[in-house]
């Protein structure tokens, strides 16, 4: 019986070659595969089955990356995540990425060498030179290129909502307060939709940012106390910016929503037993978490997708800041 | 060349059982081993390297079993329990289970194909009957057998030191309030530190438990109230149930921590943005997720274990509720 060298040495390859064919997997010129095809017909050779399955075993598992698990609006997305992967018989491997390249670079790795199926979530890296054309990824709130498809919640019009909803509570003279990534993210939409709704309403408003991540809280909060003395109305980029406000707000003395309306932006209090419970733009996080997933999936198995980016609707959901 | 069916069929065996000879995995008779090492030699036989390097290849990834991954508590552990992992190199793979025994025993099952190299996490199953004996798991919270080694936080003192907190901030009538699972968990020496501290103090105490789960919250807190009007004081077996006991002590016009001082357990609240800020026993959350990976790797690497269990400190973190 002969073996893959058997094959190798009359085809005069490398053993890796023989196996790239077998496994039809990796780049061979067809003159080469023409040359190994005929050795492996003259010499009867029957692959080991065993190590071909093992070779070919195509991955159940599914890489999430998050720049943190322990934040209520990622866990929230990797619940149902692992939800719907484990309806498709899949597993979930979970990174947090921290915002460290060298780390989601480990998990592209992976996916070149078929470890996992595919890749979900959330980078703050420009992974667009790093991958393949044909790689299964699907990405949450940042849009690459046409390559990788991009699901997140319409920011735009909940900035729209979110100025209407301030207006409607008595704001005159609403704020859009946030920072700003150095890679465009989707979520930059919530500002220009706050900010074309204003102006289409004629309405004067305030925009206030500074570069992501705001490390100094106390820095940034000052500045925008002591610039910005006559707003009352604010919508901010994310719940955790609203709380913050609001917390450095009644220790000035402003009341809300008296003083000053608050709009948030996610939706992460899922109960109502911590206050403020916050007026905020929900993201539909259980429909954006399957859609990942279900478009995930259509990639790999090959179907062509027909959107670049899905936007699904979000609503207001009123608590006791406006 | 020989290949492994010609050292089948001259030891008179099947491929599996060369397989598991060339392997050292699963059971093989000394008699049939002898026989399959005979033939070995006598055939000169090379096992195919690329093969066995695939079956012999230790499986990085740990599956990390939580109820749910979306709760401040879980998300938090599991963030602390990936960033160990990734310090030796393993990945993490995720489990809600949902309390189904069912997903669960895929996991247990992936452990026995090697496909995983351990498991850790919490588990509302008994698994204990499930797992052969060396199996490298370490639970959280249950406590099962020596078999299986368990990280908690020392739920006993916390509970000692719950006791003396609110009778320190003026409770005469301390209650403890909680459910209790069929299965026992260490989680239920919270009760059993605050029933004893309270004895040995000569303090009249109340214990209020249902069976958990507790579906139906309405129910549950109109009994509390309804039969104990007195106390002054609320030890309660997560912070969640603090929470709760606060919003609708809130509706019937009892103050906290004016009429009633409550503790929490568990230190959910990472920042002081939302209101009330829960006095509570904090679990030292970090040290048990590193523990738990730690004692993992010391099992994955064959070593012995000292403890059947170990109880990390808890500390008092005072906030605005007592």
């Amino acid at each position: 019986m002969s073996s893959v060298k058997d094959v190798a040495q009359l085809a005069g390859v490398a053993v890796g070659t023989v196996s790239r064919v077998i496994n039809n997997s990796g780049a061979v010129k067809p003159a080469t595969r023409k040359k190994v095809e005929e050795a492996i017909r003259a010499l009867q050779y029957v692959p080991n089955e065993v190590a071909r399955n093992f070779k070919m075993q195509k991955s159940k598992t599914v890489a999430l990356l998050l720049p943190s698990i322990w934040h209520p609006f990622f866990s929230e997305l990797a619940y149902y995540i692992e939800d719907e992967l484990d309806l498709g018989s899949f597993k979930l491997m979970l990174c947090n990425s921290g915002g460290r390249p060298e780390k989601e670079m480990y998990y592209l790795d992976m996916l070149q060498q078929n470890k996992v199926a595919g890749i979900v979530g959330i980078t703050y890296n420009d992974i667009e030179d790093m991958v393949r054309t044909d790689i299964p990824i699907v990405s949450i709130d940042r849009h690459f290129s046409k390559r990788i498809t991009c699901v997140t919640s319409d920011n735009y019009e909940g900035g729209r909502l979110a100025l209407r909803e301030l207006v409607k509570a008595g704001a005159r003279k609403p704020a859009f307060i946030g920072s700003r990534t150095q890679l465009f993210s989707e979520t930059m939409n919530r500002r220009d939709g706050f900010v074309d709704e204003a102006e289409s309403l004629g309405i004067d408003c305030v925009v206030y940012e500074k570069p992501d991540p705001v490390t100094d809280d106390e820095a940034y909060y000052d500045e925008l106390f002591h610039k910005h003395r006559d707003i009352d109305g604010v919508f901010a980029i994310t719940d955790m910016f609203a709380a913050k406000y609001i917390e450095k707000a009644k220790g000035l003395g402003i009341r809300v929503p008296e003083d000053v309306r608050v709009i948030g932006y996610d939706g992460i209090q899922d109960h109502a037993y911590f206050h403020p419970v916050l007026s905020t733009i929900r993201q539909p996080v259980e429909e954006m978490a399957r859609m990942t997933i279900r478009l995930l999936f259509d990639k790999i198995e090959g179907k062509e997708i027909s959107q670049d980016t899905y936007r699904l609707p979000v609503t207001f959901r009123p608590g006791e800041t406006t």
